[in-house]
């Protein structure tokens, strides 16, 4: 089993590499952002001949070019790159009829069954219980909630029959509080340290709580998963898939 | 819709009059352990008859009888009374043959959404997720882990399709320690103050953790739980259901 | 040693009658909202004579008439009364010259202890530790941050040698989120539930951080609080004291 | 200001190393175990001349040449190496006549300032607060309690005017369990996946409970807080100095 990696230097690049010698998994080689072809192989068609499946985790400028490769190579990719507009999920789409293609925004294993988990909950609890999402990250996070605690909470609101449009609060603190609004989700965000993210769904009614929350160490996780799901997706179908199809959720 | 109480002045007896006042459910009367039924009725056979399903929470000694109640009545019963033996487990499967009987040693519907949460867990998630269960109760309870920790356990357990006797360990510290084996489960207990019942099942793998938990502000819970259980059991067939039926798992 | 209760059938003033009982002492009697004498006491006065120190949990409306009741009886006052303004402050400190006051918005022991302990962190960590207040309240409470969250920051900012207005952030989320600024301090509240109250103060840095909470089961703990000042009131010469006086803060 | 480090090739000698370049403090050099000069020095006693300070964490088979380096140097010393005698603490206890030593088995600032807080809070909370300590570390930890707890137990037991052998309760699960006694101070132990290390705290009474907590991300912070207390110990008069002093505390 060999992975090819697209996007081979950038942070994430080094880190499935990494990711990839820990796991025991070889690496065909990679496309850096000049396009160089790293590993020895003359140009992209024989990289992606060479791997069994690509991991791109590169910029979106690239992102055609990528799937490109892959459809040609008739190989499966698995996309982490972030900033994905309507229409590349339309040639994501398109891409799925002939080849295996994963496309995800957090690639934690553990974050994954976390949005499984929240579903269920939000399936089986009734509007009587209260749903708040909590998340903490480090010192230099510009956005708040993060993009996990907003998927976090899509997955409380999809457990409800309906969107995370129709459900969510930000605004809780400010200069017009009020009291809680039966239904909704609220949003709450820390900042501080160095923490590499910690997420909390917190599901409150009259006496108890259900809290169900993640702690990640360090940003290797995503790799990690990253690798996992590649392997997974190796042998599948052409078809779109997501890392719930990853944890048989 | 008309409750039966079986220990209708006992701790929880009393507590499943006020969770069923508090949501809008009638009470047809009771029975106290001295046999003295309460309410406008003759007898025992009267109450039942007057009661669309019957809540037992009393001792373990008034157990025949008030299963004996239940099936000449051919009514619904939810049995929460703990200390039960492989007899009356026997006795329950019996009487589920005519009556519809659920019998659950917890009656928190939030522990038991946890319970099917934490299955779900363990089976998605792979052995190198070491598994933890911690608890915290007040400083009278006198046995560790408490049974709702076990429960967690059996059902991180059976989602790993394995039993708790085979991946339990109860005595990490003390005068021979040592490392963590893999596949385990292993068990926590802290007590102090007044705290009614805190429970968190931790997945920890290499950079990154689940935490699972749930947090009980009174023992008002079980009896809340019960009502909620009861009005689901009212209208079932014949049959044993569990707490996870209720919900759905 | 028997405590008068000014405002003896509001929320407080019967959980303060319960605390006492609990704690073994005795209720002289005390003064209603419609300004009736509870007890065997003629007047005021006389309830006043026979208590040893007066606790004031009441409305705002009835302050002055509590407080003249204590300057003229020379006996100590715990007054627990919130919506005070900078008038009756005033009114306090000029009291204080007489008789025994202490004045405080919360009087939970732990509560109290908590802001010592987070004011001593605020004194030894340097401004590369970022502070960050959370609390969670059940779903009826309109207001966010808390008044203790706010209190907790207080105590932070003292122990930067600053104010809290100088340093808190409460609008992290929403249209126009940014990164973190060195030596503020970030509010965050969840709404859901029951909760009775729960707070953590974080103390955030490169690779670590500590979190200093409290969880509060239910809200008589500050009538428990309140009878414990009140008994170490008793004695005290004239002078305006704290709850962090009673902690030996 | 110059570092020397003793133990320069061992895992915490380099991250001391790392962490003194993060900091912007220049290193002088070192000595490995094998007793080689790292630097351009021509002897061990070349290289204490040309630091500021000496820090030491190796084997503790090296301990008692590493005090001689900095006794005939007059060089400030902070020891980190574990493992000590009774009979290596009079030796540092002889050196602290002519040269500063601070001796520390957990040099991280947070732990540190987190017994300092406990120590108060065991002061100010009456025997009816409930003391217990909770770890987490990763699974390839032995031995339990961890040291840090078992260091954190000594801060509560010291507050309450006593030692932690009179008070520790490290048998709270297993075969013969029973109610928590006044007083005591009980541990538990939670391991998993990579933890670096997670501890709290909690003082727990009728109604309420403080949870007082420390997360490690990584095991650097050992090597961050040893290069600040260094830092603070190269202007210090003679004598045996702790973190605690560091801190102000």
């Amino acid at each position: 089993m060999k992975i090819g990696i697209l996007g081979v230097t950038g942070r994430m690049g080094r880190a499935i590499g990494n990711a990839a010698a820990e796991a025991g998994v070889a690496v065909a080689g990679g496309i850096d952002r000049e396009g160089r072809v790293h590993g020895d192989h003359g140009d992209a068609a024989a990289l992606a001949a060479a791997s069994d499946v690509l991991v791109d985790f590169s910029a979106v400028e690239a992102f055609a070019t990528h799937l490109g490769i892959a459809i040609r190579a008739g190989k499966p990719i698995l996309i982490g790159t972030t900033g994905l507009t309507p229409g590349h999920h339309v040639a994501i789409d398109e891409a799925a009829r002939t080849i295996p293609v994963l496309q995800s925004a957090n690639t934690s294993l553990g974050i994954n069954l976390l949005r499984g988990l929240v579903e269920q909950a939000a399936v089986r609890l009734g509007p009587d219980w209260d749903i708040e999402v909590l998340e903490m990250h480090h010192r230099h996070k510009v956005d708040a909630p993060s993009g996990t605690a907003l998927l976090l909470g899509q997955s409380a609101a999809k457990g409800r029959g309906t969107t995370i449009q129709a459900l969510s609060r930000f605004d809780r603190i400010g200069f017009d509080p009020h009291a809680r609004e039966e239904g909704t989700i609220g949003y709450a965000s820390l900042r501080g340290g160095s923490v590499a993210g910690d997420h909390m769904v917190i599901f409150a009614t009259e006496g108890e709580r259900i809290e169900l929350g993640h702690r990640a160490e360090s940003r290797t996780i995503f790799a990690r998963g990253a690798v996992k799901a590649a392997l997974w997706l190796a042998d599948k179908l052409a078809g779109r898939y997501t890392m719930q199809d990853v944890l048989g959720l």
